[in-house]
């Protein structure tokens, strides 16, 4: 799985503070610096709207269609998925599971259903079915990319849910991927947010 | 596949004038059968958003997790669908492509792909694997039963894009099921959409 | 200010009931009365995606354009509200804030811009300015009829937004009377929401 | 009235094309230049949401309440705005239709009643009267700053609504200058909306 960071909103933090003083009109105490304590204020209120007005886009390469299929459920985000309607997917490449990986027998059975999948797919395509319906035979494993775009308080929603323990464990650690960017580039916006590395969780702390 | 009405708003038709009214406090024009006009002249002036007031929910069944990552990219509407993280699926069903099931030597292949599915999905089970990796190997072909809420300005927009010629023959047949109930409870606001049961499409008319 | 139900989602909590278990296919486990404790479970486990296949709508008479400009922020709602580009506004009712209408001189300073506000509306009409150019005199104490239709996870989130002291008095005032309603037909659902009526305040107790 | 561009996705032409390309997998076909057929493309097609990427966002300056109200309504986009219940108004700005500006009978009644408010308001302050309950008093016209993001895809749909000769005059001049710094910024993704200066109204042409 990769994660690369498409676009994002520059000098997004700065922008937050400019624009939050809107509701104020007290555009004249923003000077240098200013925006941490301002946007620490915003998450300590739970003051969040407006945070909507930065935005980051991630492409997300080598991950599941069961990823995708929870992905696109969120709503106030946007997305471009690879289509497996138009795309010849006969040679795929799949997401195997740690846990079929780590067991020599399920990791057997898997590669060799993920082979069988593909030639049977081949072999639809030969007899003339077309891709939209050939790809009926393919599993949840076959890698699908997308690209999302989602603002900063969708990001932190997306953090809070999809790092949490419950979650499935691709979904997981793809989150743990973008928060390390999103941290990079707005630190203070998801300063809150802590990524587990061992465990693969994210936890949030009270600021 | 089976579509069945679980909720739809008591009295759509005339609910949507009654509130279409508050714009102009005109409610002294409301009188029996006055919603037919009225709604004829929101939809000519594609003045939609009174329409959005009246609601219809749907179960739709024995359809493929290819169509509902589809569907639940409408993001106006809800959604709860069966989960394969959660749900035994070892002796799953499935949809079978007619282009498929018409080519006796394609139909072949694809049973006994599916049947094949099973038996690793259970062996892997039987290998300790949780339903959640064991998924991984389910094709797109598996039933997926899904739950679905939107309101009638969805709906038409809805009709429109999914019962277009391109859309997929799925989702297409699905939504002509559906526009067939909601033109039996909403016959005004959907009286433009034809269906073209031969072609399985929708097409809409100027009113 | 009055606030009146036009429609409501029939037999809400049992439908969510219904809903609820696709996601686990355990129909069989729903029997009479077993809906309570499954939406407290929902709402014990934040789990609130299933409570937006209920809908209610609201029609909302002599509140102030103040009112309606916080009220329509809420984006996943619908709304249709009077418009005063079209109706005539020249004998406007108006709400008046406890505040001023507790002071006598401010209250005899407020009953007089209103009327100021009305007699200068009509001479611009007499002057043959349209309506929706009259109208920048009109005050925000101005009336202005809303209806609004929310599902019942939305619902929830305004009765904590707009129901929490630090809201605006009238939206805290109308969410109340709105919340009275709603308990009364989906009590469950709203059960953890309790109201104080001499604070004029919502709070959430944990389920 | 004075619109600023605070934010704007960088290159996001070629980002539009970069990111359209996942549902086809060509990456390899984009070369210098080719975002402009490939945009042109999708809005041939109606095929929109690869749009959604790119973002965009202004401060509008100058402009009235009943204008703000309007904007807000697009419930897609995100918001701050100047809050009546804190910004001390006693000496607001407004704004002044045309069509008072041009009489003068009509211009005196408005200049006078707008000075009558400000009076009001500040002599509701004295009394002891808190900002948000003085606010009652404030006519439409008072000014208010808001700014506004939103993606190119909502944007178009905002010229197509806003820039309508049925729309109301300040809107229409509002989304005229967003407009007029959009084509600038993306010429290809505005193209096929046309600017009439004369009339102040926004149309579309076939592409």
């Amino acid at each position: 799985m990769k994660v690369e960071l498409l676009s994002i909103t520059p000098y997004a933090e700065k922008l937050i503070e400019n624009i939050g003083r809107t509701s104020y009109l007290s555009f004249e105490k923003q000077k240098k610096g200013t925006y941490v304590d301002f946007i620490n204020m915003l998450i300590k209120n739970d003051d969040l709207s407006v945070l909507e007005h930065a935005y980051a886009t991630f492409r997300i390469i080598g991950n599941s269609r069961a990823f995708t299929h929870q992905l696109v459920r969120h709503r106030l985000c946007s997305y471009t998925q690879q289509s497996q309607r138009y795309v010849d997917e006969h040679n795929f490449k799949y997401v195997e599971p740690e846990s079929i990986k780590n067991d020599k027998s399920a990791h057997n059975l898997f590669i060799n259903f993920m082979n069988k999948a593909k030639e049977i797919y081949s072999e639809l395509q030969k007899l003339g079915i077309a891709n939209e319906d050939a790809r009926f035979v393919l599993p949840n494993a076959v890698e699908s990319e997308i690209a999302i775009t989602a603002n900063f308080r969708q990001w932190r929603h997306i953090m809070e849910i999809r790092g949490h323990p419950d979650a499935q464990w691709e979904i997981r650690t793809t989150v743990i991927e973008i928060l390390k960017i999103l941290k990079k580039h707005a630190p203070t916006v998801f300063a809150d947010f802590q990524i587990d590395d061992e465990k693969k969780i994210v936890t949030k702390t009270e600021i």
